[in-house]
């Protein structure tokens, strides 16, 4: 792996229309780009995340992983607005004239991160890859570059429905008041599952022994469990980058003019228990693509994880990315019953 | 309808150990108590309720309504803790010792209510029914009172779960830094479905024509709907009641030794898109009381609108009440052909 910090002092026009005078957008580059540059994948990290892809994909991207960095080369690029070494939200707010966080849209982020395929010397991708807000922006690159990846893989991905749209409402507005710690514990609740916390928590008390019966402010564990999650977030997340982020995702969408510009293959994967991108939203977008004649898939991660299995299940994430990537050559015998690649027990394989 | 405050000048000590050295109940009644005293029903409110029936029961409560005030007497007692007329969370927190707001517990509440039974010279109800909270209420009365209910109706209610525990824990610490209105739209969250809000807001921009494209602040629709309604909860409720209460619900607990108490008959409805209360956690329930020998049934009610429903979808709501409180007399035919009077098409009628 190696790091590089790109410096551009180019004039950066955002889609609102303010210029952004200069941009830094730290870079990670795991495996070698091959000299003709065709083995290159580009990784989009999800909302809170960085381009350091083995901090949240450790298992998936490895030598001989579903990413194999033995073989290609994967680029991840921390996004313009974020707080993991690119000009962040908050050096944008002291940068505006009005002393405003700015709107940066999916198209603003998916376009920064095109301005160093020229100094990589990379023309094309394999694949772009990307789960939650990395999903989105996998598909807004399929719209933006129609000509660039062969492959799109979005999990747990689509434009976002009211109650994900009032989710992110509340959680800025808990973030306006300094109270960055309770939207992440909410968001929280939209990353796992009823099943899931039910399985890992129940009505136990707090593991450090303190008895949710004795007072108002005694916790059940699941209670410790989001306030340490909470306070650990506050000392790693800036407050702009989320107002900043949770409004890109917000404003991301996919109008028919956009779909009809897509070339690249798409696979979009539903997790079965996430109720923040539920399956059947992600199955109805794959429907809506391949409408389109877009050439689309969609693939089903069962899991009672909720939103979050796509960083958690590596190993039925890893499975899904190597049939997508690699799909097993098809015998004559195996294509004339009508099995597809795609089709093994643990998929849900709906419309193509 | 008639009102009575009553004001009860015994000591009243609360699980916890503390002692009340006075109280008062505020009491809606509804329709006219019978000379025999034999036409009594108890309602329990729900979290934010009154002891005003009509105010959240419009259309269920009514001459000939499934609670029908020209048969029977419909008794509500403002929630001890509560905000509308009975001894509130804050009179507790000011005549604490410590200026705490103490814990009052379902069992404290149920047998504060049955205070009232004798002044109103009342010693058996026809049925004791409520929903949410209410539910909870209604089975610790089973529990407390086996021999005063004939039968018991509690509605899209359980003991809560780990994110309902969650829910109501990230709920209190907003209220706790005077969030009370992010308290309570996060609460409307839970009492409504994905389904419910995409149908009704979609991702529309605000209603008031402000450009959710245009600044980080300009909402959705369904953000200026919360916040409409965060302001007016923030109007009528009182930060206190609202920690009180929610940790009373947090706290509903049933364990074997309070099932094997209960006498009352039991039906438990589910409400099919609840995902506070998961209609399959209010099925289980059912079937953990007739596994204790309890003659408990349970309901389903189809609707799209998630919790609340238990309010909102009053005709199905009085359907499944007046079955359950009259039940059509069964002829020999139809019970040897084993089709049970709860068993109609729109009733997914689990184990009895």
């Amino acid at each position: 792996m190696f790091e590089i910090d790109f410096l551009i002092n180019e004039p950066f026009e955002l889609e609102s229309g303010e210029v952004l005078t200069e941009l830094k957008l730290r870079t990670t580059i795991y495996g070698k780009l091959n000299a003709e540059r065709s083995n290159a994948v580009l990784v989009f990290h999800a909302l809170t995340g960085s381009s350091r892809i083995h901090d949240w994909w450790n298992g998936v991207l490895a030598e001989g992983g579903a990413l194999d960095t033995s073989a290609d080369a994967f680029i991840c690029v921390n996004y313009l607005g974020s707080c993991y070494g690119s000009t962040s939200a908050k050096d944008l707010k002291r940068r505006n004239s009005r002393r405003e966080v700015p709107i940066v849209t999916t198209r603003d982020i998916v376009r920064s991160t095109s301005l160093l395929f020229e100094y990589l010397g990379v023309h094309r991708f394999k694949a772009v890859i990307g789960g939650s807000v990395g999903g989105m922006l996998a598909l807004q690159f399929a719209v933006d570059f129609p000509t660039v990846a062969d492959e799109i893989i979005a999990i747990a991905a689509a434009p976002l429905s009211a109650m994900g749209l009032a989710l992110n409402h509340i959680q800025r507005q808990a973030v306006a008041r300094g109270d960055l710690d309770i939207a992440r514990k909410i968001a929280l609740l939209s990353y796992r599952s009823p099943r899931q916390f039910e399985d890992r928590f129940g009505r136990k008390p707090n593991r450090n022994g303190e008895d949710p019966k004795g007072t108002i402010q005694g916790r059940f564990d699941v209670g410790g469990y989001l306030d340490h999650q909470g306070a650990a977030f506050r000392k790693r997340f800036e407050l702009e980058s989320y107002e900043l982020l949770t409004k890109t995702m917000d404003l991301f969408d996919l109008s028919d003019e956009d779909i009809v510009k897509i070339r690249s293959r798409v696979s979009l994967v539903g997790i079965s228990s996430d109720w923040l991108f539920p399956p059947a939203d992600v199955r109805a977008l794959a429907a809506r693509l391949s409408g389109f004649g877009v050439d689309a898939r969609y693939h089903e991660l069962l899991s009672d994880v909720g939103h979050d299995a796509f960083l958690t299940d590596t190993g039925e994430i890893s499975e899904i990315l190597r049939e997508v990537l690699s799909p097993p050559e098809i015998t004559y015998e195996e294509s004339e019953i009508g099995r597809s690649p795609l089709e093994p027990e643990r998929l849900a394989v709906g419309c193509s």
